[in-house]
């Protein structure tokens, strides 16, 4: 990037590609577009909301001429940074929310800007499903669930976002616009573009719409159980075989002892004292059968070492059970007032010895850990409640941290199921993956991006991987 | 490519880097490895079969040396040209054919040459699923799956290979090694390369071992449902509404009225006069269930039009049905010599219509086309069987191949949902995707293989999608 061009000029700039309206100079828009859900903040020199792929595509076209950065943004519920700029465009798709319907093509065409539960909604206006479902769904945009090949509860039985995205509007660094995939359901023709944005974390284009492929309605019917462990080494190994049991597991949560603590209180369900954490299972099916799979999966629990386990097949009881999970990310953020939500993934078999390690890292560093998250995958999010102006105890944190990702590698893990790397793994990525793999991401990126404009700072770490 | 190296030093070099009972260079080898399950053939100058990565990343740092083109194949099983040798050297992995399950992480590791049906054993012996099952996959390899991202059948339900695919070993081009992914099964840490490398068919790198996700068991019970229709358009549209109905059909497979007279004879079932098309419909669960939901798909086919309904649950009755699908590839080999297998993919609210071209182009060309495959997903495989030696037929047969295509990509279709593009439809890709798309194929093309030595004359057409 050469000389910087300055902000007047940049924005009399944008001015003439956009609307006055859809160009924002002023501090407070600078500041609010300035963070994601991480503890990290930017600053933008502009900040632009586009209405459709041609707007996109002008922005990007002048901020090539101009060698300014872009940094994309959806509704800003991002875990890695991934959305946080520094100085240039704040690009902000939000406006771009339309959503067209094909049921009998068994998809439908988002913008980027429309919210997950919108997409939801749609379908399932046409009796069908949508599946991914992230924490942030009622907020989130499908081009940030895209961008960061985001995933949920539901992600154990039904996959990621790149499962369902059959083609992308994608508005490269100079401007050009590349369509990529299509209509079909499958697709064996040329290389897969598509999934090479999906989880491109916004470096290597701009998502301005997508094709979403839907599935049938699943059965109607659901049974939850609560299992309860009094050892987190019993409860890792049961999480391996209850995900081998069936298809009919939907879902497995993990809640451990501090995040109980932590929603006690608040949570509806009282609890044994004593256990090292639960777990909630959700079967789906039909109602004929669930009683019979609910059955097996306790008894599973039980051999595998549950001390507590509780069936509910009613829908308020469920509804009961599963509150206590919708109330942790409120309940743990009353703890301290900053968190840092990380997303150590790592191999089922080695879930048991992870917990363990996790506990260590609690003790070691004396940090407030809370642990839950998607089991049954191995995708756990161990959280850091903190005060962000303690400086010793951030120092105490940011080791936790990197002894968290430490200990996810060292057991085949690696560093994020679902969140991205964006800015705050940046740096570790080179120990997460080989240098080959590095450099050929280094390569993509240039391929794509060669003047290094759009999202600069995420995802590729700051040194490494560079030619052998 | 500079000027050619001469075969006897090929040869003598080849035997320098590989024992010599893995270097041959006789025509009987040369010839038998010159083709794949299309009617192309070709001819390298050696064949080599390696037995480890070390040996294929040996073979390709000599090729990368000499500038000799290198063309990967596993069983040869390929619908779309894409193993054809053309000189240089036919890389045989089938030597290759190890696998290990990790069962408590419910995946395995398989080298490139295991057959996909070993792989789908392999998982069953720990109670695990390996859903991809092409046709071929008694013989098929699991690398020849991933490099064309093979599907079949159960891909209505259970998806392509690309979904099983965690990680990847790949010999790059200069001989380097990369590996892709891990043994997460989420994974959302750089960009995707192991997608990247999922039908790339051997263009792009070499898979020498897989890391592949198995899934639990599906419910162990099944119905088979035979609906017949006296019109395409009919059964087109019934298709786009039982693929919609539930996620228990698992797979739902066309037979036309030229397929079934081909099997008919052969075929177990007596099928009335005048059917234009049958539909052959599995549904997976539990058989508490099965009956009600089997009653469902019939009610919903009837009010479609279906004028024949056959319902069988019984193991032995559904066996019986699913004989007649079983004997569509050999049946209609035996109508004529050469059999040319298009693999042209339409979305499900076009189907109806293109099988009417279908008809049509049957018709306007006098071609033998006979029409089965995988309705669910819009993955049919319109076969014209006929006599390579016939100038005039052929002339025929290949204005009808193209007339096809034509026809698909009218509809919003595509070139292929799971052969790949291979030798055979290169030059139609231009047609198929952007100018942009076509281009960014180039580069990632050129980004990998600069030398273009690996697989060269596949996949990317011979002219179009140069820098704009």
């Amino acid at each position: 990037v050469t000389a910087p061009v300055a902000d007047e000029v940049l924005g009399r700039e944008l001015r003439h590609v956009l609307r006055p309206d859809q160009v924002r100079l002023g501090a407070v828009d600078r500041v609010t577009y300035g963070y994601d859900a991480t503890y990290r903040r930017g600053l933008p020199a502009a900040v632009v909301f586009p209405e459709s792929t041609e707007d996109v595509s002008a922005v990007l076209r002048l901020a090539s001429r101009l060698h300014v950065p872009v940094f994309p943004r959806g509704a800003g519920t991002g875990l890695s940074g991934g959305a946080v700029p520094m100085g240039g465009i704040a690009l902000v798709l939000t406006r771009m929310r339309s959503i067209s319907v094909e049921p009998e093509a068994m998809q439908l065409v988002a913008e980027a800007g429309a919210t997950t539960a919108d997409v939801q909604a749609a379908a399932a206006a046409h009796g069908l499903y949508y599946p991914p479902d992230p924490g942030s769904q009622h907020v989130a945009t499908v081009g940030g669930n895209i961008a960061e090949n985001a995933a949920g509860p539901h992600g154990l039985r039904y996959g990621a976002t790149d499962r369902y995205v059959l083609g992308l509007t994608v508005v490269l660094p100079n401007g050009e616009v590349l369509e990529t995939g299509g209509r079909t359901l499958k697709n064996a023709t040329g290389y897969r573009l598509t999934q090479l944005f999906v989880g491109s974390e916004g470096t290597l284009g701009v998502i301005t719409r997508a094709r979403l492929r839907l599935v049938p309605k699943p059965p109607p019917d659901t049974a939850t159980l609560l299992l309860g462990f009094a050892g987190l080494s019993e409860l890792g190994r049961a999480v391996g075989q209850l995900a081998r049991l069936s298809e009919s597991l939907v879902s497995l949560e993990l809640l451990d002892r501090h995040t109980i603590a932590a929603v006690a209180g608040r949570g509806p369900v009282p609890l044994p004292e004593g256990l090292a954490g639960v777990l909630l299972a959700e079967l789906r099916g039909y109602k004929d059968v669930l009683p019979r799979l609910a059955q097996q999966t306790a008894d599973l629990a039980r051999a595998a070492g549950a001390v507590v386990v509780q069936v509910a097949v009613e829908r308020e009881a469920q509804a009961h059970l599963w509150r206590m999970r919708e109330e942790v990310a409120a309940a743990v953020a009353r703890l301290k007032p900053t968190k840092i939500s990380e997303d150590a993934t790592v191999p089922l078999d080695e879930l048991a010895g992870f917990l363990a390690d996790l506990e260590a890292i609690r003790r070691e560093y004396r940090v407030e850990l809370v642990v839950f998250g998607h089991a049954g995958d191995g995708n756990v999010h161990p959280n850091i409640l903190c005060r962000e102006g303690d400086a010793e105890e951030m120092t105490r944190v940011e080791a936790a941290v990197a002894a968290i990702f430490q200990a996810a590698l060292r057991r085949g893990g690696t560093l994020s199921g679902e969140h991205g790397i964006g800015l705050l793994k940046r740096d570790f990525l080179p120990h997460a993956v080989s240098p080959a793999a590095l450099w050929t991401m280094r390569e993509l990126k240039r391929l794509f991006d060669p003047q290094g404009i759009l999202n600069p700072g995420k995802l590729l770490p700051s040194t490494g991987g560079e030619a052998p």
